[in-house]
């Protein structure tokens, strides 16, 4: 029977996901749970003890979580810490719990104060990413839902943004006119490259430019991958053009999806910016590491 | 009994409106119909026969019809007639019917090559405006889901462009995390006016700035009348980023519902433009009386 050193868990808004740990090691992955967007606050302990069910676990075993777990609506509220931050503290936020097995720490959140800006989950990938390039200097892109931009320097956050690209793709996609234009398979490298380069010289022209997918399917009969991939260039040359002080003479860091930061490697070539790609996964892992090691360091 | 001259008809995407008519005296109102959505081609006449069942309607009676009767979706696609063009020309596209009584002709849409773009129904409310200000030489502005700007000159549509405000707002408010932030009640005219501005100054921020609005929201407080001020004066500044050529320097006319075109007269206002408003209801049926009047003209 697995009897984990520690667990990892990631408690996103749709589902969760904990790891039986030996030091670096994975020695389990317990099946999916409920995404914190399910439960109430007392919700967690017994969702989490049913993901865990299998494994034999020692009294005061750590439990240390990232990501929704955290947030008002969650487990805890765990706060966010003002940056610049490093993007981990030896400080995580302790959860009581009615079972004496778990030892659970929540990772907070970052925050920036101006202008107004939030992160919570994203700061373990990035201590992840950090873990296994220390020296790095540059800026670090999360492609996603909220896309996130993130200044690093000397091992600290200095500053970030979200855009809320993957958002705005879905709910024109699904919630406007361009639903009857975009489609869920299918792209053109061209149309990208074109809608690309426009939002990015001219990006007051984005309102305009939106409805011209549309125009264009019915004047033109332009087809559903040109629609598709002419929307996507449009937001994430939008997201470029609002980022540029992040990856301007800047290397870049890609966190996420191969499908998904494929395209932001495209687009930021385009601009002549050196990336490095890196799968999200692997390194919410590797911050959740690095988090249980700053909290089983001795105090000095 | 009413014994129409002649009979107007705004046929919408989700309902239809019919006036029996005297000249561009409107006799009575019809009770409405449905919408293009809920129709197939062959039911655009049986629909209308029902809204007008009152009437005492003499056999080869005009209808003029505006708007969705005229999509490809429609009762009989109308197509689009290329600007620069006056808004409505003499030659309405007739449509075969069933009833002799009814002398059906639809008024086409209006298209741009480049950028592509096209527009249908608001050439009639144009061509209503036309009706009673012939002279006018400026802007058009026709907000809403779709928002038009329309630049005319000499009593012809020079060239528009569409805005996808309305539905930006719509799907943002309702399909993303700012719905947890935006209500359909409450306002704030600072926050709105501050929006504005940061979103024409640099309306490459726009991205970053639509979660500003989550963020402010989490981490300062900020209310729903202050937050939905904000996704209000982000989208209409980016509408007016966009729109710079046809508004700098030019009188504006505002066509469209009371509450909307006030947000609009107010941005438009900070930048010293001067606005002219107006309903779009009326100005509908005075663009179908100019339509009637150019086809009850004798050819010469």
């Amino acid at each position: 029977m697995t009897r984990p050193d520690w667990i990892a868990v990631d408690w996103g808004t749709t589902n969760a996901r904990a790891w039986a740990m030996a030091g670096a090691e994975v020695l389990d992955t317990a099946p999916g749970g409920p995404g914190m967007g399910g439960l109430a606050s007392d919700g967690f302990e017994p969702a989490l003890l049913r993901m865990i069910d299998g494994w034999d676990i020692a009294p005061g075993t750590p439990v240390i979580a990232c990501g929704m777990a955290g947030a008002a609506q969650g487990w805890r509220d765990a706060g966010y810490r003002k940056v610049p931050a490093t993007p981990l503290s030896d400080t995580l936020v302790p959860v009581p719990t009615n079972d004496a097995r778990l030892a659970v720490h929540i990772v907070p959140g970052l925050k920036q104060t101006n202008p107004a800006d939030v992160m919570r989950g994203e700061e373990t990938q990035i201590a992840g990413f950090l873990a296994l390039n220390p020296d790095f200097d540059g800026a670090i892109c999360l492609p996603g839902s909220h896309s996130k931009w993130v200044q690093i320097s000397a091992g600290e956050v200095v500053s970030f943004r979200t855009m809320m690209t993957g958002e705005l793709f879905a709910a024109l996609a699904h919630h406007s006119v361009l639903r009857h234009s975009v489609a869920p398979e299918g792209w053109d490298d061209d149309t990208f490259a074109d809608a690309l380069s426009q939002s990015l010289s001219r990006p007051e022209q984005l309102a305009a430019r939106l409805f011209s997918i549309r125009a264009e399917a019915l004047l033109n009969n332009r087809g559903t991958a040109e629609s598709t991939a002419a929307l996507s260039g449009l937001l994430i040359g939008a997201e470029l053009a609002a980022a540029k002080p992040y990856w301007l003479g800047l290397p870049v860091a890609l966190i996420g999806a191969a499908g998904l930061t494929q395209h932001y490697a495209t687009a930021l070539a385009m601009q002549g910016v050196q990336v490095i790609r890196t799968r999200g996964d692997t390194l919410t892992l590797q911050g959740l590491t690095a988090a249980w090691r700053g909290l089983s360091k001795e105090p000095s």
